[in-house]
């Protein structure tokens, strides 16, 4: 054992929700929209791409800011970005740097997917740390469709530069039925996926038991979370689904090992956009209300999962 | 009938292939390390990102202008972009309004996916024409992992917007085994998704017969290649794989319909890199190999795929 920080990703980001007390991770879903009004205030019905990328910037930074001591990671939604054409993609490029310079660990939520050299610059990319990938994410969401091949240069890239990869294993919408529930040799298409991600994760494992290359595995299906977590024993889970999306803190608790580790759980819209649900609307400044719903759903899941336990079960 | 140009994506795409009297494609897949000499010349060995970015552009400006009128689309791959980051995605862009401002249709291979209402910003971000679309392009690559309704909001977009959507279904890979050749209910999972995007092409279908929901179909396995033309009637094909991955034009002949129709096959490395291959090198200017690399390919494509009729068969 060493005093020094970890580098492996898994065992980075277990120290980091350890020391933060939670498995919560915020996503960052900009919209528009949803701005707060405050922000939008001088702006006409028809903001240029170039504003709004400006006002998503601003926007995913103070949350960043209101929420950076509460919590181990954020999860940056690229397609919200990328909406915006390039001035987006500088936006996303900023927001990372941003959340980076605050200590927090990245997520990059952008679920590519392609094979050998395709995949290779994909990882590039976004794997690592700056100035070496562009973008410097800690980890990325990966599609397994075009099968194994195409998943290892991404694990090379994330073994190399102390990243990690999350790969849809059971997603959270009802479509997921269409392929991954499909039955091949007596047990469903993510069932498969995922004994190829614990292989993948078993043999890039750290000290705190999890390997580089996770699993993404939503809130809404519990049953199934709980078996997969018996699965995957080597697996970080990314847990969407939580929170707008229908997931309870009750739901996730499959997620957990008996140690309370081993996931994350996303919330996006309500949190991020707290000032507009009822329960915070009485408060005056919008980052409050973020901090404030961020600070009620870590309550909520400590109390009602194993993940409760972190604080008094795993201090090494 | 009427004599306006036809808007529908799969009806303009094939008029398009009927004037250029070809359905080959030319994929845009830059990198650094294969640029020609000559635009290296004066840049030491490691060149700034922002640099490279602006060669990337030149790069595949120079092959659009060397081959656009021989050609109805060319395949910008998303990937070698955004591994220079922001100014890799500024270049894409650039390239892509390049393209369309000299009458070529543009395939952006990105292989995204998501559900909802994400779904719906990469669908919003990607097609459809500028500046209603920041990117602007006619058509973008899909990953169906994540099951039907993630489908579904690029369909909408894509009909609203005069796009049309490649869904990936048996990839050029070894890889597509793992998932993609899985036996589900008696047939693999690639023809299950293959039922599925026929139908949706045949709820979108236009004068041409094709719908604007297409599929991704390797060149590398040409028997599956073959079956999935006869199961996909209204489905058009992007095959990718022809050329440096070793698919032939013989391999590719089965993803034609009786017309010589239904179908684009892509070429990357084999054309834009054409000035590194041995049969090239004698010519002085590397855009002029890409040119000459381009009807070669045009040439060897008509003279053993039933598209070599379609300048014959369907004048309508």
């Amino acid at each position: 054992m060493t005093l020094d920080a970890p580098t492996h990703y898994a065992d980075r980001l277990c120290s980091l929700i350890r020391a933060k007390k939670t498995p919560l991770i915020v996503g960052l879903d900009p919209r528009c929209e949803q701005l707060p009004p405050s922000m939008l205030a001088g702006h006409g019905s028809l903001v240029p791409l170039a504003i709004q990328a400006q006002l998503y910037q601003q926007f995913c930074c103070e949350i960043i800011d209101a929420v950076h001591r509460l919590i181990p990671a954020v999860k940056p939604q690229a397609a919200f970005f990328e909406q915006l054409g390039p001035a987006g993609m500088m936006a996303l490029a900023n927001v990372i740097e941003h959340a980076k310079s605050v200590g927090l660990m990245v997520i990059l939520d952008a679920k590519r997917g392609d094979i050998g050299s395709t995949a290779v610059a994909y990882a590039a990319a976004y794997l690592g740390a700056r100035p070496l990938s562009p973008w410097g994410c800690d980890a990325l969401t990966v599609n397994p469709y075009l099968g194994e091949d195409s998943l290892e240069p991404f694990v090379t890239a994330a073994k190399k530069n102390n990243a990690g990869i999350y790969v849809l294993a059971k997603t959270s919408n009802p479509g997921s039925r269409t392929l991954q529930e499909k039955i091949v040799d007596g047990q469903p298409v993510y069932s498969h996926i995922a004994d190829l991600l614990q292989s993948m994760a078993q043999s890039t494992i750290g000290d705190s038991g999890y390997g580089i290359v996770g699993a993404v595995v939503g809130a809404t299906y519990p049953e199934q979370l709980w078996a997969l977590r018996q699965q995957m024993r080597n697996t970080l889970l990314l847990i969407p689904g939580y929170g707008a999306q229908g997931g309870t803190a009750a739901d996730v608790a499959g997620g957990f090992d008996e140690q309370g580790q081993g996931a994350v759980i996303n919330s996006s819209r309500g949190i991020i956009f707290a000032y507009e649900r009822r329960e915070y609307r009485a408060i005056k400044d919008w980052q409050v209300a973020v901090a404030q719903a961020t600070q009620d759903s870590i309550a909520e899941i400590a109390s009602e999962t194993r993940a409760g336990r972190i604080s008094d079960s795993v201090i090494q």
